[in-house]
């Protein structure tokens, strides 16, 4: 069994020759770690590129989540955003900000989480710095292909659209409401929380069968509704019979004495995809409609707005 | 005159907001910030990218630097990598962590920094995230354009090249000594530290002309000389004449009581450029020889060892 060391003892140095012997490559790296920048194909002549940042305590916690749920996690937060895009993840590159005193175990199963979920995308990680920080810190950026393609933004979206999601919705934020209040089961919705579990291929697959408009939940299902609503000028009305309750999570919101449509309908952290498309449009797998673009503004839910309008996560408050 | 406002007070979508108000575009950006993702030209099918993170107390402090330098110093140091490989900047993207009583005017006027020195090397800011955190965190990443052009890797250096560096040396290092002894004077060693002056074209440049190899000197001289010798399986020999010590810095050295020749060959964050030529090269503007590829392992300054081969910066130490 291999003692335990920190980063202090492996040095800035150290830690790189861990990390990056852990990595693989994909067909789009042309060039990995090792140099001063990687080098990525861009083979349509553009690259997506996204950054989201994840603090401990703000975005994670380590005794709530292994280093290799964070890994998947901040990978998947990134990876979301291409795929919301229409395009195909090609690469990640990683700042990491960890205490002195870290376990050199634990950057390296972060480093296994990430490769793992950008595996699961088709992209590499082809980059990245480290440096000691008293806050752990993961901000990663993430670069992706259009294969040709216009992206899907969030200002298309035209009244008459159908709304459709896919992935899983509210899961993430009722595995966070029962690790708050001391649980660790049932144990779907706190691996939701820990590893989202995101359908990257549907990004593209919406982009080529003529989704108007696209975005990542993260920041809530009616938050991020009400950024495409915002952005394209239309309504948007969400359907709250489109969301069967399943067992799980009926069950745990009794027990919590918790309305479970708020984990639904408020809840970020799934990195479902949400995306509008033209009536009549053949909707690819996994999307299901949940609700229609109206000549209106803003969100509403079955007609009638939702809560006090304040429905979104801010990481300032 | 404004109020002070902190950027609990805007929260992080108010926060964005004001950000956002502050970039600029250049022809390279093909979609800014405000959906999911940024679109970037990449004109070769290729694309450069580099990450480097930067945390209040370990790279800067703000009794040190105002927001305006370190923004400027947080893309400088990623500029200068994309240089280093021979590319054109494009752009930036910005994951920014701070206190939540952090003043909003500290934010935007770092926006401004970063702006500022992107502009400077063609690039834009394209996208970025915002989290709180106890710690000022400033993680950035560059993407840049070879332009057609193969990559100068640090591997390409062949014994009887000659070594050559574009850019000033010592004077981030010597600032950074001066501001330690609490000293605000010289203010051009201060400035230096508070903001680097990268000659970002000589990176192309160099490639253009037939650089063999090429690195970005940010742990120190002789340090990153080590990466390229290490990297290329050469030796490489510095000039210690090459090096004529300025007024001011030898002043502040016999000052201050420190080797100026420690801040010149061991100093980091001035982020010149240091580059390999074949012998009889035409050097590009501002490159100037400063030593030599030999067929030994290694870094020598005039034949010999220097100090205690500890030359380097570890961010964990």
């Amino acid at each position: 069994m291999a003692a335990s060391m920190s980063v202090t003892e492996t040095g800035e140095f150290g830690l790189i020759a861990r990390i990056t012997a852990r990595l693989g490559v994909q067909p789009s790296t042309l060039l990995g770690p090792g140099d001063d920048a990687a080098i990525v194909s861009a083979p349509d002549g553009r690259v997506v590129a996204s950054t989201d940042v994840l603090v401990e305590g703000r975005h994670f916690r380590r005794d709530w989540s292994s280093a290799v749920d964070i890994g998947h996690r901040a990978a998947a937060a990134n990876l979301a955003d291409i795929a919301a895009m229409g395009a195909v993840p090609t690469a990640l590159l990683v700042a990491f900000c960890g205490p002195p005193d870290l376990d050199v175990r634990w950057a390296e199963e972060l480093t296994d989480g990430l490769v793992a979920e950008a595996d699961r995308a088709g992209a590499a990680i082809v980059g990245g710095d480290v440096s000691a920080s008293s806050v752990l810190t993961v901000a990663v950026t993430a670069l992706g292909d259009l294969q040709g393609r216009e992206a899907v933004l969030r200002s298309g979206a035209r009244a008459g659209d159908v709304v459709a999601l896919a992935g899983r919705i509210g899961y993430a934020a009722a595995g966070y409401t029962v690790l708050s209040r001391g649980f660790r089961t049932p144990k779907m919705l706190v691996e939701a929380h820990r590893r989202p579990v995101v359908p990257y291929p549907a990004g593209p697959a919406a982009a080529k069968l003529g989704a108007t408009s696209m975005i990542d939940v993260s920041d809530g299902l009616l938050a991020d509704a009400g950024h495409v609503a915002t952005a394209s000028r239309v309504g948007i009305d969400i359907d709250r019979d489109a969301f069967p309750l399943p067992d799980q999570m009926r069950d745990t919101a009794s027990a919590l004495g918790v309305d479970p449509y708020t984990w639904i309908l408020a809840g970020g952290d799934d990195h479902a995809l949400l995306a509008t498309f033209p009536e009549g449009a053949q909707l690819p797998e996994p999307f299901r409609i949940i609700g229609t673009v109206t000549g209106g503004a803003g969100v509403t839910v079955n007609g009638k707005s939702y809560g006090d309008g304040q429905v979104g996560w801010d990481h300032f408050r």
